[in-house]
């Protein structure tokens, strides 16, 4: 057990809590979305919350954490969950969201540093220069860019930009190594690879430098239609449309809008309709508006149409995960899946998945551009009996051709990459050899010899300390 | 024979030429690119250049021309290359060069007249605000707006943006009737199909409002490749790239390069190097230098690394029908083609045509995003003998799957549709009941009965009035 005491000693200077009530609240995110992950993480806390507010900050933090043996897990503002930001053997909670200076803003790209709020950076470019990131998630709102970088994947804006996991999405990151004497990375091109989407576990990172796109006052329209496929092929012939500047295309199926969008409620005519949720350019809307009438679709809201937008979320917060959060808030037997429909027959595969689970697994589909076809990922709810079904449910969906990337797992395999990216192991072994940062999120560092086959669930050893 | 002395009175305080030197001038476009249509349409030419300055005039010019019977042929620059430009039956050459006012700019959109250089459009919109055309042709430094929507397809940003056919791409276009007393529509929406890529036929366009990308100081990259396959495949996996922002990709076959595109042949390494024409975002640089490295290409040039670019012409002045044009200034024995390679195995039908003509047709594609897939087009050049041998060469293209859109035909449906486009026939048959817009360019308007399987080549009975 690291000396606490002394380390709290050794980081004067830095905003360092350790109440523990406090550093509860810093140990948690967003895991409890998975009644699976509930179970397990409840009881994760840390040691200390550290709170950096500059580079140099970190290192000296990560200096000392090495120097005693100390875990140190990252966090941004806490909104990931798969208990990303969940320190599983205590530790260091690395607070990064002092760390919120936006550096420079050039046309077509923006430095900053991790902790700022993304819907903040979006205004100041915005307010700059008409600009604004490629796509967020629909947290933008309290979510740091940061913690977008290392433990998102896409959102708002994919439908034209694709995810992160491209070349080009991301230009630079800083970091900083856990080593005894860390070190300062500049990564860019493939290198960049190392670090995104590693959960924290392969350094700090303290300063982004990003692409931007166009800032427009996008609108947000919902679509009706009285049959959920139809509303899915409508969303895939619109995403085909290579003249329609689009933000954002999510068919959501009945009766989650009617039950759940409850400020958008009164914009719909009855329980029976999906509703597809759409983010367009307004020079896009005369176009637009004889698509729709084309495919024979209704045009519910429009929020250049409404009186005032007081009280009523932005579109995107009735996307991605923003979905589920709204169904789990007042029904909290949901949970839901992340679901991948290869393309090119993507529509057929939603058609199949639909009839066969109907109501119990109510669709959600958000378009992206993937590898520059257009495909769809699937966020559906599912109404969770147990965990036995509900690894059945899994099971079907790829029996289907449907590969699930299981947001009821904790680490970075199990959620998505499946194997073991080599890349990530490697640069992990050189720049953190004592695997301090957010240890138990990469099963090939812990257990190389893991199989996934087996369809275990990996346990990290060390949450057993936790009492779990 | 309508009676020009009594229209040039009848048009008074209009600018109107009838010297016939200088109206032989404005009555020819580039339909010498191709040996067929030089030799078909050498004679034609106009009885008046009438250019008006504003709407009004334009109206009155049609008045009086219909009250005459006088036919009536629209010309921007006169940059087109399949004769689109060129009055079959005589008459009136309208010339909307003078009418080049820019009206509107505004986030995401502009509104203008016809007349205006496209170069001029995108360097106002440039200067107001950081934005320009969503794509152009390579003759954007010529060519007009007008002339563009009339009778061009897409360009230089097609890769990201589509073409013109595409809703969303023309946001409105206000037209000028050939009535009795001509009425003004303002077409938006699927309407705008009636007169877009008409070549004129269906109204005179007074107004245009394109929607607007944002404009960056976009670089000029060669990358060199041994093998024009290789070149072709390198294209197609750059083009996939979501995260990088491309407004140009296109392969061109050795010696082509080498051979003519003089200013940049310094910087090939020797004649058998094919060249990838690219223009990138410029904060896509370093992600692009990564992704060439990882395919093996070798950059040749990269404008933003030249001590001076002057005499050296822009990229997209080496691409679409420039490479066509350079080619064929220095060695007049050349001609082309415009090929569709369907997706998704367009790789490999180019495969096989190389395969077949080897050096006889050196290839140059042109990479556009088509219905939202990548896909390439295709103007390869064609080392003319013999119009029978051309004629097989088209054959033999359609023959491996791959479709021809004709630029050795002056007809509408010959160039490309292949089949008559009801909306534009009935559109016209209510504007211009005497068809007297641009006679003989629409088979479907002249002779219904034609037949395209016949494999006849439709000639214009007017033309033999040219002496043709
Ligand atoms: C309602 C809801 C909707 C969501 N929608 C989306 C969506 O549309 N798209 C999407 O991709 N995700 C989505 N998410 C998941 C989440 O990834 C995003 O909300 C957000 O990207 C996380 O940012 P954060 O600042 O909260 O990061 P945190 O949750 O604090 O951290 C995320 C991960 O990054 C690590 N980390 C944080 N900062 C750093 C740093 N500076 N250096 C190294 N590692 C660091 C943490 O250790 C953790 O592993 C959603 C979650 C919720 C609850
Ligand atoms: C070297 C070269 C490169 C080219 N590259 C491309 C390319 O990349 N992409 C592409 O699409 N095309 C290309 N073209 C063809 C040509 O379409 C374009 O150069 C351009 O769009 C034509 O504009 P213009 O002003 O010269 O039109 P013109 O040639 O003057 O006219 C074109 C047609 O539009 C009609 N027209 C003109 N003005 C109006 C109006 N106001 N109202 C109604 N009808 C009107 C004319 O009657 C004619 O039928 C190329 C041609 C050349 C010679």
């Amino acid at each position: 057990m690291p000396d606490y005491a002394a380390i709290k000693k050794e980081l004067e200077g830095i905003a360092v809590e350790d109440n523990p009530a406090l550093v509860r609240q810093k140990s948690r995110d967003f895991f409890w979305y998975s009644p699976i992950l509930k179970a397990q993480l409840e009881n994760v806390t840390g040691d200390l919350v550290v709170s950096p507010t500059s580079e140099e900050e970190v290192i000296h933090t990560l200096r000392v954490a090495y120097a005693h043996g100390a875990p140190v897990t990252p966090r941004g503002a806490g909104t990931g969950n798969y208990g990303q930001a969940m320190p599983l053997s205590g530790g260091i909670i690395l607070n990064l969201a002092g760390m919120d200076k936006i550096k420079s803003i050039q046309p077509g790209k923006v430095v900053c540093e991790p902790g700022v709020i993304i819907a903040q950076l979006d205004k100041q470019t915005k307010a700059h220069s008409g600009q604004e990131l490629r796509f967020h998630p629909s947290t933008a709102q309290t979510a740091t860019i940061g913690g977008f970088i290392a433990g998102g994947s896409g959102g708002v804006g994919s439908i034209t930009w694709g995810g992160l996991r491209d070349l080009g999405n991301i230009l630079r990151l800083r970091v900083v190594t856990m080593e005894a004497e860390p070190q300062v990375l500049d990564l860019t091109g493939w290198d960049l690879q190392k670090v995104s989407h590693a959960y924290g576990t392969n350094g700090i990172i303290t300063e982004v430098e990003m692409p931007l796109a166009p800032a427009y006052d996008w609108v947000d329209v919902l679509v009706g239609y009285d049959d959920f496929m139809d509303a899915v092929r409508f969303s895939d012939a619109l995403s085909h449309m290579n003249g329609l500047l689009l933000k954002e295309v999510a068919p959501v199926a009945a009766p989650i809008p009617y039950d759940y969008f409850t400020r958008h409620k009164p914009y719909l005519r009855d329980r029976g309709q999906s509703v597809v949720v759409i983010m367009i350019a307004p020079h896009a809307m005369d176009p637009f508006a004889a698509f729709v009438a084309q495919q024979k679709g209704e045009i519910l809201f429009r929020s250049d149409m409404v009186e005032s937008m007081k009280g009523i979320p932005h579109a995107y917060e009735l996307a991605w995960n923003h979905t589920t959060l709204r169904a789990l808030k007042v029904d909290p037997t949901f949970t839901y899946l992340q679901v991948q429909y290869p393309s090119p027959d993507h529509v057929a595969k939603v058609g199949k998945l639909v009839e066969i689970f109907g109501d119990e697994v109510p669709g959600h589909l958000e378009f992206i551009r993937f590898d520059a076809a257009i495909q769809c990922a699937g966020l559906p709810l599912v109404r969770y009996t147990s965990e036995a079904r509900l690894e059945e449910i899994i099971r079907i969906h790829e029996d289907n051709g449907c590969p699930i990337f299981n947001p009821h797992r904790y680490t970075l395999e199990e959620g998505g990459m499946k194997q073991t990216d080599r890349t990530q192991l490697a640069f992990k072994q050189q720049t953190d050899p004592k695997g301090l940062l957010n240890p138990g999120k990469m099963i090939a560092w812990d257990n190389p010899d893991f199989d996934f086959n087996a369809g275990k669930n990996y346990l990290f050893p060390g949450l057993a300390a936790m009492g779990v």
